[in-house]
């Protein structure tokens, strides 16, 4: 084969320098990259519901954009951390992308951690700023006070939760508002760089971080879409935490796969039921807990839902009552497993004919 | 980040020497990994139909380690190709991952072409081995004998071909016999490293070769999944050539998806037909001439198929009246368009709601 580097042999894409040697220029992997496509082909279909509040392909693209133009004239750029305590609201799912654009590594924080947890996380990964939730002000602001050096917070004053209180100078939907829709952001120059940092909730001491990079993220957002056999188009509800090992990578396997994500503040039987009927949900994931709820709830909340959902469930095996109950309430359940230093599910249990 | 790397931050996988630096030991991508992952998870699901034939995902990987195997005693190894001449049977499906786990290149030949041609592409293609069907006998004899140097020619004797001759001095079936069903192949030591070799049909000139390789074939299969929505264990029927951009990486693809690969030597709306009634075929790909046959056929030849079809049609685009006939017999058409060097479809015509 040593002759075939001749005349009329022509290289696949950018590969001139030879075969067998990782190009100097090639395209590196990034989930980023399944945002602009879903809006160049799909402007229009629906990206994100929450509530009353949605947004297009386009509108999401442009959102993102926003953020990262923003973050950027405050600073913030490749070596930097951007903290999120939030729950499964519009913004988290934006900081997937709009934070990653800058360069910048998005760490989620767990929201059921205390305030000395959080501040660990925020000094450790030297957060420059720090995306919160109205509902979790009373952590966080403990958590802002013990830490020496000061983020930038900027708040999310979403209309669907009443009560907490604003900590910080900048309100996120003014934030987003003042930075441009066609910033050119540029993806990584190493797909093997950074894009999140996730630290496990410290059970055996302080928290250790695990940071995970864009090759990855984009394999296994990927994943996720067939080893499901997911159809174009599916709509996603969030029962899982996207500060979650980045939500198992499905806000980008979303776009990936330009479908709908439904947000959901928190799990509640009747709100999972109601947002299925409503928006024709077909995948979700969770842990066994959710399942149960659905299970052990009033039948009447499931009423007038003819379609099938798929779950995903994860952690150790669920028993089985629990696949057979949901069964027998139109779920398709398979169980999944994995780590955080694995982007969340890698292994599968796959079902067999039988 | 900088104080990330210290004490208590594990790093993913094994990118202990720092993010955004290609690691020495990452994993490669390439497609070849599918077929053990298949073969694991799903050893008893059917992977190749062929007239009466059928061949497990555990029975198909043991037959490509064989060849493998066989094709490494006889010397065949990375720098090599290995040349294939037969129509979508089941040899040629097991050449797709047999010859690449050698180490060696596929070159997988046009059918059309006439012997000069196909003597050109073997000399300049330096083929070792050529596997070939007693069909193209005629055209692989003068081929053959046009060449200064002498391959290892094994024949293909598929009993679903009546006619042509017998041109080497090794069967098919006798040489994967040979082989060693658990032999240890490797997977490329670099995923840019080559797997393929097509040549273009020399229109304006002599053929020109394309190169492709592991990692670009990996992300074409996978991409082919998540773009058409295949769910997992769809039924694919061949009709388009595995020859021709080795069949739009679905060899790879079917693998990765672990459903069923249906045979077909030739391209005729009975055959169609009746595969698509008894295998229950969910998936096929195909030029526009293949469509306006299907649309052509009588009515009769369609009795009995409940299902849909999805159907990909690759080339310039085709005539509303083509994508309306197929809706009307029961298909659902998206057209795709793409070159060689980009692995088959590289553009998908994507479905609006509208």
């Amino acid at each position: 084969m040593d002759t075939l580097v001749k005349d009329n042999i022509k290289r696949v894409g950018p590969y001139g320098a030879g075969l067998g040697k990782t190009p100097a220029n090639y395209a590196p992997l990034s989930p980023l990259s399944f945002l602009p496509k879903a809006a160049a082909i799909y402007p229009d279909r629906i990206a994100i519901v929450h509530g009353e509040w949605r947004s297009t392909w386009a509108e999401t693209y442009a959102r993102c954009r926003r953020l990262a133009s923003a973050l950027t004239r405050h600073g913030v750029g490749a070596g930097h951390t951007v903290a999120v305590m939030a729950p499964n609201v519009p913004a988290m799912y934006e900081a997937h992308f709009g934070v990653p654009m800058t360069g910048a590594v998005l760490n989620t924080l767990n929201i059921r951690l205390d305030a000395e947890a959080i501040a660990f996380q925020l000094t450790h990964g030297e957060a420059k700023v720090v995306i919160t939730d109205r509902e979790h002000s009373g952590v966080m602001r403990r958590a802002l006070s013990l830490l020496e050096r000061h983020p930038l917070v900027i708040d999310i004053d979403d209309p669907l939760y009443e009560g907490g209180v604003l900590l910080g100078k900048q309100d996120y939907e003014a934030f987003v508002a003042k930075g441009d829709p066609d910033f050119a952001w540029s993806p990584p120059e190493d797909e093997f760089g950074p894009i999140a940092l996730n630290y496990t909730s410290g059970t055996t001491g302080n928290p250790k971080g695990v940071v995970t990079h864009h090759r990855g993220a984009y394999l296994n957002a990927m994943s996720q879409i067939v080893s499901w056999g997911m159809p174009a188009h599916s709509v996603y509800l969030w029962t899982l935490p996207m500060f979650h090992c980045n939500g198992w990578c499905f806000p980008w396997a979303m776009a990936a796969n330009a479908g709908t994500n439904v947000c959901l503040r928190r799990v509640d039987a009747k709100l999972v039921f109601d947002a299925i009927r409503e928006h024709g949900v077909t995948h979700m994931c969770g842990a066994p807990i959710v399942y149960n709820l659905l299970i052990n709830a009033p039948a009447e909340l499931r009423a007038g839902i003819g379609h099938k959902v798929s779950g995903f469930v994860a952690g150790s095996a669920p028993p089985a009552s629990t696949i057979e109950g949901m069964e027998r309430i139109g779920f398709a359940i398979t169980h999944v497993y994995g780590l955080t230093e694995t982007y969340g599910p890698a292994a599968v249990c796959a079902k067999q004919a039988d």
